[in-house]
């Protein structure tokens, strides 16, 4: 007997007859025999329901409130599918966050997991029932309500799949697993059957959308196998596990693309000690995140810094920015929204050589400008004008032979 | 200081402009300088709308499951509340049943408050918090979420009232106060400024819906002074009180009327001992309230038993009163759906006598045939026929004069 745990997203419930979908795949998983644990979203456009209530009561609503909130959407869900659980004849059950104890610090908005009470969990496993857990959401020591941040769900199921020491942690999508690229670019993109850590971080933070970064990272830390699969088929899946020797054969896993990007240059910035921190501090504290950075050779005392931002704040990063730049005594900003990031990543490419050389020359062979260059030592992103993502996607895809079954 | 509680209905928090006009209220009384805590109902249908969510999931919904779901309502509007009184500079906290341990049994859907612990209150207060507590809810021990039924905000406020020793509670709501009758069949209606425990409960159960009689039963119980106001108006209100001398100046305070009310008829039972017993446990076991009672003079050992019922039932009522006929020998059922009860209340019947016969002829004097009567020490409800309700109301209202100035 198998102790599993799945998760299902927003829009695998988002409406009674998908959470009888999701009931039937979870009767399932019992009726074979093992112990089940369900994480649960909010239905479908719930949060984002709260979400505006929230702002139509205040432009910045007080974290703890916007917490007890949006953790509401959870609650919903898990007690719909109890109820129809039920009504199938299983015994199930639902708990909140604050009730089996998730314990989370105090970032209300975007808390993090601190601790998982397993007590609870293990007595109402043992009697039989399917847990029916909200995701998203914990409990601060103070019993306030938080919730996690974007992504949350899966973070929750992958911190309680860690904390039972679950046999596996399965992700329900709308997808059916991690492909090679985005079917919707290019659509020789193959389905893997099995991916790295490692990699999914880096498709993560590559701009895939499959998995939530931080669960990725807690499945790492604990060693947690997660697949993630359909909840509208029962195709194959992929499982994001440990590294192996398998996984090194392959030179590339995937290609990504990401649009949600703008470049910013800061113009004549005095080359002094220091500036650069001066420019990035003000950012980082808004938690904006900054991705490739380059500097122009100094000339005059006086040099270029360019970067890479998500193009959903540039409003705030400007504002951000022009006060900073005054500051340090640059001429300005240039800010270009028309590009888009194109990510090469696979663990491969520890053991061979050249991979970078060759991703510029396939993009240069299809008159593809890249204009600026990042690099992991599994991930190679360049930063292209936007207009070329599908077509950069497409010939790296099949210059690095992903089309074939594997 | 006082220590003042506010209890607003699902009408008055039903979209963010009107939470903001309760959020004025509020901040009046807390600049006036008091210490205030508001509880509040789920906006207006949103609890039909998350009944209806469950009713989908299932046709017979677990309690615990239900009570998980259907407190999510106010949890929603504590959240906004808050915010709302946070962004006027206000210091406001909300709080769940859960976390101010509003303890309760565990009868899930319709749980009764066991003990309220007080401890966080006195200490959020202290801090200069205006609290915002979700009405409704509360928590068993084992820490499953509970309801309190229908009316049960109005029970949350009167509790945390009656724990804290406030110096009153208001309860805020779409009319403002108690009337005479409804001002909608008679615009002769005058507001009464002040009221018996003992009233109010009549008044309730004989179809006056301003106050759900559970809440004055307990504000009875813990001589809570309750004030009855108009959410949208600045209108004087109704205090519901202890009775005083003043009250039993006038003969009848009100005249309430319920067309909610269905005659059931068992025809030819046979009449033996234990019957009635018979007839109405498996009613009583089922929740159905049996109001008026006539049993017929028996002949040939045989007699009619009638009794009025809320008509809302009526399908059950019919399937489980069938079987019991049935089971007695009785002969079978009447139903009579075209009815009504008239009631007049006051405390000042208790010494003036003849008010019963002085009702009946003024009935009489209209035509208006009484189908059944019952009588309490301050209440007599007559039942007729449900077309002359108006009349019966406003020839009451007359005959007593409770058009004056009071």
């Amino acid at each position: 007997m198998a102790l599993v745990v799945q998760k299902y997203g927003g829009t695998s419930v988002a409406n009674i007859e998908k959470i009888t979908n999701v009931a039937e795949k979870v009767a399932r998983a019992k009726t074979a025999g093992n112990d089940v644990i369900v994480v649960v979203s909010a239905m479908a456009g719930e949060t984002d329901r709260l979400i505006a209530l929230a702002h139509s009561a205040s432009k910045t609503p007080n974290g703890r409130e916007y917490d007890v909130l949006v953790s509401t959407g959870e609650q919903v869900t898990i007690s719909l599918l109890a109820m129809v659980l039920q009504k199938m004849g299983f015994k199930a059950k639902s708990f909140l966050g604050s009730q089996i104890k998730i314990v989370t610090d105090q970032a209300f908005t975007k808390a993090r997991i601190l601790k998982i009470d397993t007590k609870l969990l293990e007595k109402e496993l043992k009697a039989g029932n399917i847990i029916v857990v909200a995701g998203f959401q914990g409990v601060d020591k103070d019993f306030n309500v938080t919730t996690l941040g974007r992504g949350g769900s899966d973070t929750s199921a992958v911190a309680i799949a860690a904390a039972l020491n679950a046999d596996v942690c399965e992700i329900y999508t709308d997808v059916d697993g991690v492909y090679t690229t985005d079917p919707n670019v290019y659509d020789k993109a193959k389905r893997l059957s099995k991916i790295s850590y490692d990699e999914m971080l880096e498709m993560a933070s590559a701009g895939a959308k499959v998995l939530h970064p931080r669960s990725v990272e807690l499945a790492k830390k604990y060693n947690v196998p997660v697949y993630v699969k359909s909840s509208f088929n029962d195709n194959g899946g992929t499982l994001v596990t440990k590294e192996d020797s398998d996984m090194e054969r392959e030179v590339v896993s995937g290609v990504t693309y990401d649009r949600d990007q703008a470049k910013v240059t800061v113009i004549r910035v005095p080359d002094r000690p220091g500036i650069a921190a001066r420019l990035f501090t003000p950012l980082s504290d808004e938690n904006i995140q900054v991705d490739m950075i380059i500097q122009n050779a100094s000339i005059d005392g006086f040099t270029d810094l360019t970067f890479t931002v998500s193009k959903k704040e540039m409003s705030k990063i400007k504002s951000i920015l022009e006060s900073a730049a005054k500051d340090v005594g640059a001429q300005g900003l240039q800010v270009d929204e028309k590009i888009s990031k194109v990510s090469i990543i696979g663990v491969g490419m520890r053991s061979h050589a050249g991979v970078a050389s060759r991703m510029f020359s396939i993009l240069a062979k299809e008159g593809i400008n890249i204009l600026m260059i990042s690099t992991s030592e599994i991930k190679i992103s360049c930063a292209i004008e936007a207009k070329y993502t599908e077509l950069a996607v497409r010939v790296l895809h099949d210059a690095f032979g992903l089309e074939k079954e594997r």
